[in-house]
């Protein structure tokens, strides 16, 4: 913690400096408003009526008796929902099957996972809502399931959906089946690449479904007046995304919905789809009163969307030297109840870090009866690093090297082709590698039972439309509006970039998040985007004020505005006419902004491109009690390439919650499902996240080499620490006990089971 | 009701129209939030504790028995004030004494009225808060006082304030004294105009004190977080003034507050200023809790402000066939508390709507023992215009001549130098007159005990800054945005302004009313100049929109922007290549947003020069009960230059809301004090305010002269249209009874005493 920047290029005044958080007082008095804090006059609660079944047929569904139920005000089904085509795409050219998030949000026909909704109520009371949804009789024919993978693959599974043919295979197959879609990449010749290879490993791992464990469960709350218009509040990533899901999935326009964004307690990507939101509105247009859901931790559990369970397949050859000649993967992952796993994105990303000229992935998307996965950290990349990361770590093994000297030979550099299509720029892998090197905790001797692993991870990090004004108050302050919801600390860097820009004191700036009806169009918060896009956005938006601050102080000064510099947060004159002009400051313009024609803003909107790729390497020292099979992770250090930390602070926490997720998923969590394909750990309690005690302090490396598409060098920070935890614990575990670990998670009794399998105890 | 424009220029396809209100259905339903519908989590409700007294010294404020009642959180007094100086002018350049707004907020050494604030407390209920507010022990030294205008200007009178010097008088006077100001406007030469006279009229009139009546009483909820944020939920004219007057008299910044508008249930500038939200801030800083306070409708009467009651004197000249030779006016104003009251804008606007070549105004503002006065549509001007209609009524009846026919003659029009400075360029006042003279009411027959009267009125209208912006979503929708509450429709105004010049569906614009966080600075809502600058605003922005869609479209199609034309709606290709280019309609540019450079959008702040006076002519019949002094309207009609008629029912309702608030005026409402100084009728049942069925329907006519500093010809609409009735009814009832009426109101009591001391009964 604390460690500063290696490599700068240059020095801010409020970039890279650590002001309080603009969001932390109010979060912690708790007085920070979360999605199920709003509440409006004459409120009905709803609730949710859930299938009990992994796979059944919904043969009719009966609400006639909840509605008998004094003070229930309105029940609705997939029927008030307009039964959208297969394919749409959304509006802001997002990809999104549409007919697909609305059957996930409400079942039609059939119900495809445990929870899948197929009701909803509204009471004047939680309690009454709950004994409402009891009263809902859903007649199913309950039909086969199936929960796994490869079995879903199987052509005898039974089959979710009878209209998914696989697409991206040639031909395409004309029987229905589970496997969505297959998706490639190629790059050079494998073939060729293996036989050039003088040694050659080759592994198969397997990863379990895990939830972002966001700890603010999803929650809305809705209005729908007798004019059409609807408002929301709630909780998100993304208000323009919910405007828009919830517009398409109800048959409305966009301009009919203002969504007003709640604080978010966590999404990590759990947050980019809606669920109850659509329902909420649905309830209030036929109760025509305002209506609250919100979802317990079970119903969080069992019917928003964790990220897939993989399975993986990485052989990776090399020469002696460790020159890596070929790399192959094969990536099956699930997508749960619809297509959309980010299959693909694991196969972007798992060879990103490494310069392999023989390079291919294989990707399949493939559907079974579990609730459909969702965006989380860095999609589909973590399980794809675990199989690469680990087949590194043996073949470091097998080729008797260091294992960091292994990556530093192979890395990517500006230049770099990737896998997945481009070249890469400016980029900060090789640097993480050497911060490792020098870091104390790779020299740090270790124990019995004891032992160190190495991974390194890779996301894009991306860009997209982003939309930033920055208001210049009466008294010279201002107010710095984005449409992104703050998750990891994007107000202050959004103050403090602004602060920079106009060289004005930061405690003057005032972040501000706009709801749909106000500030331009913003894509979500999400792909480590806010602080790169919505900030090169607040940075134009804040030149776009200092132009028209120039154009004030010239006519101020009744000068040609060409005349006009600006510099410290002042107008300065640079005429030479024999007039003395003191620079004005921008208090002083601002005052008299009405004389000079009217109030002062810069507002803009973009697309923003030149996202900077991201890198990690983390280091992890775990000790095994070989009694038990119990893990401690001992001492844990990620270090990352953030090409500018705008508040270091929030950097390193994003740094500190990656890794934290990322040794959760490796060592304890997973879906445990029973032989009906029930969830049978839908609690926090049996669902074992890592908690403080679970975990040492996470020591954090920021390197920055500057992002050159950013005003500030900004690359995304997010996502990337997610990616290399997974194979940094199993292969300090694999270390420490001598077995390779090629399955997740490594829970005591899962590896006691192995390491006696493998004749250790 | 119903009749169309009597002037149109041009017609377009929305502006002028009358779709469904987008407030409507809200309002009709109960479900649009007004000021005390907020509630938050652990929300404490607050109590004022009020002055007893008229004038009294306070020795100590005791609030310790208050705080100790066990749910008591906090108490001020205006120890928790900054003691502000006696002279600040706002950031805004609106010459604001925030020295006694403050102490008008809170009392600090004396109350000045009774109802005065002199402390607040916080508790966890209303009637805890109640409780703990009589707990307060305030120790007053009870000081002589004084209510009337003239009797506070006597030498002897009670001084309110010992440093009030009177302004506006050569040498400015050394003795503290209750006249804060004499202004005054000379035009030609009065001596001479009066000289040449054939025919003088001079009378004195007297008109009391009134309230606004806005059905819905002050409310405001605030959080203040310990890092020193601010927000207030309120209902006002202006988020913008609170947040600069509460940010003013807390010593915050501006950017430390954010000001959340409800909906408003009227201000007609009665909520131009604050009252509980500084106390509602304080509340909650001391208690950490965000704190409620909501006025009863007897702290409305007692300690917010009504308009001035006024002694005026007025004195006419003119030959023979009706031209006027001179005009004289004194104006004697109550200021309440506090200097500031309308006295000026009297002098200014009671001659306005002729063409006199000697005239003078001498306004005086005078403070005494009631509530500081707020603005009140028009403020000022129904004073000084019933004094100078109704001498003009006594003018024409003294040469036998038509009174619409005297006013004609004299009648302002282009070219006509007003008293208070300007020369006119385009107005309608003739032709207000001419469509009086033509329609059917003015020449009803009348029975016995019956009357018909005329009077005009004038208001200047103002522009001043103001901020919108437009924002196109990804299907095609759109979402005006401005900063001023919507108090007569301007939701309205403003999406059918942005429809028409954008060229799309109305019903594809959603009105949005900024927060302060969210958009740029706007002067408030009040000056009738919402529809008029927020109005030109919008049209810039869309101007704004539609260049940026131009630049789009040229994108798509390859081609250079100065190739394309906007034309209903569409994008239009005007490049003669040989390519045929398909006219892209908005909807489509929108969807390839992120395609062409991201999210479209067009924002713009402005200062709006270039408002349209507004003139309007009232014809008002009553009937009166000679045993009873009891007068009954049987007919009224109002006519009034609108400029244009955007959503042309509101602005009918304007007129009618005016007309009825000037009837109640003229016919009953009074503030009524106890020889204590204490007011009487401090409730809707004894402060007697027309309701429904004291009124006929009250037929409008709308004439539209084009304002040429518009883009759509608007002039301000709200506020002309109180400054006609007083004159009108009492014009009315004085040729029914044969006695001329120079006191209002005309009460059952008033008038009856009057007819018999004259002897007509």
């Amino acid at each position: 913690m604390g460690n500063e920047p290696k490599i700068f290029t240059k020095t801010y005044k409020w970039v890279g400096t650590r002001p309080v958080r603009p969001d932390g007082v109010d979060k912690v008095m708790g007085r920070a408003a979360f999605g199920a804090d709003y509440q409006l006059p004459g409120m009905l609660f709803g609730a949710v009526v859930r299938s009990p079944h992994a796979h059944a047929r919904i043969k009719s569904i009966d609400t006639s008796a909840a509605l008998k139920l004094p003070g229930v005000h309105a029940a609705v089904t997939a029927a008030d929902f307009p039964d959208l085509p297969s394919e749409v795409s959304a509006g802001g050219e997002a990809p999104v099957n549409f007919r697909h998030v609305s059957l996930n949000v409400i079942a039609r026909d059939k119900v495809l996972y445990e929870g899948h909704a197929v009701a909803a109520v509204a009471a004047t009371s939680p309690g009454l809502a709950a004994e409402a949804a009891a009263l809902v009789t859903v007649d199913y024919e309950v039909l086969p399931h199936v929960i796994d993978v490869l079995e879903a693959m199987q052509p005898d599974a039974p089959v979710l959906h009878d209209d998914l043919y696989t697409s991206g295979v040639d031909p395409r197959p004309t029987t229905a089946s589970n496997v969505a879609a297959r998706t490639g990449f190629t790059l050079g010749d494998t073939a060729q690449g293996f036989a050039a290879a003088e040694v050659i490993v080759e592994r198969e791992f397997k990863t379990e479904a895990v939830h972002q464990g966001y700890i603010e469960p999803h929650a809305a709350v809705a209005t729908y007046a007798a004019d059409g218009m609807a408002t929301i509040w709630c909780t998100s990533q993304g208000q323009f995304m919910v405007r828009e899901f919830t517009a398409k999935l109800l048959g409305m326009d966009i301009s009919a919905i203002r969504v007003i964004p709640s604080e978010i307690g966590g999404g990590f990507g759990g947050k980019t789809t809606v669920y109850i939101e659509p329902l909420a509105v649905a309830l209030a247009k036929k109760s025509g009163r305002p209506v609250k859901l919100v979802m317990s931790r079970v119903e969080v559990f069992k019917a928003t969307g964790p990220t897939s369970g993989a399975w993986i397949k990485v052989k990776v050859g090399a020469k002696r030297d460790g020159k890596l000649t070929a790399g192959e993967m094969v990536l099956k992952y699930q997508a749960g109840a619809f297509p959309g796993s980010p299959a693909t994105l694991g196969g972007m990303t798992g060879f990103a870090p490494y310069d392999i000229e023989n390079a291919s992935a294989e990707c399949w998307d493939v559907v079974s009866n579990r609730p459909k996965c969702a965006a989380y950290r860095a999609p589909g990349a973590p399980m794809a690093a675990f199989g690469v990361e680990s087949v590194l770590d043996e073949l470091a093994q097998k080729l008797g090297m260091c294992p960091l000297e292994l990556r530093m030979k192979n890395a990517a550099k500006a230049g770099t082709r990737a896998l997945y299509g481009p070249k890469f720029l400016d980029i900060g892998y090789a640097e993480t590698l050497t911060a490792a090197q020098v870091h104390p905790h790779w020299s740090m001797p270790l124990g019995p039972h004891q032992g160190r692993g190495i991974a390194s991870g890779f996301w894009f990090n991306v860009g997209g439309p982003s939309s930033a004004a920055i208001h210049i108050n009466e008294d010279g302050t201002a107010e710095v509006v984005t449409g992104n919801p703050d998750i990891g600390g994007s107000r202050a860097s959004m103050a403090l970039m602004a602060a920079e820009v106009l060289g004005i004191d930061y405690a003057k700036v005032k972040p501000m998040i706009g709801d749909t009806g106000q500030i331009a169009y913003s894509f979500l918060t999400g792909g480590s985007r806010v602080t790169f896009a919505t900030g090169k956005a607040v940075c134009e938006a804040a030149d776009a004020t200092i132009a028209e601050l120039k154009k004030r102080a010239a006519k101020l000064w009744k000068i040609d505005g060409q005349h006009v510099e600006w510099r410290d947060g002042q107008a300065w004159s640079t005429l030479d006419d024999g007039t003395d002009r003191a620079p004005l400051p921008l208090a002083k313009i601002a005052a008299n902004a009405s004389k000079t024609g009217g109030p002062i803003s810069g507002a803009v909107s973009i697309n923003a491109a030149g996202a900077g790729p991201g890198f990690g390497t983390h280091i992890c020292d775990v000790e095994v009690d070989p009694e038990t099979g119990g893990v401690t992770v001992l001492r844990y250090t990620a270090i990352q390439d953030v090409g500018r930390a705008i508040h270091p602070a929030y950097v390193e926490g994003q740094l500190q919650g990656g890794a934290a997720q990322g040794i959760g998923w490796a060592l304890n969590e997973e879906y445990v499902y029973d032989a009906k394909g029930r969830l049978q750990n839908a609690s926090v309690l049996d669902y074992r996240m890592p908690v403080a005690s679970d975990l040492p302090m996470i020591d954090t490396v920021l390197v920055e080499v500057p992002n050159p598409g950013h005003p500030f060098g900004v690359r995304g920070v997010g996502e990337v620490p997610i990616v290399p935890p997974l194979a940094a614990v199993a292969n300090a575990v694999s270390r420490a006990t001598g077995v390779r670990i090629d399955a997740l998670p490594i829970s005591p009794p899962r590896l006691l089971k192995k390491l006696v399998d493998a004749g250790k105890v």
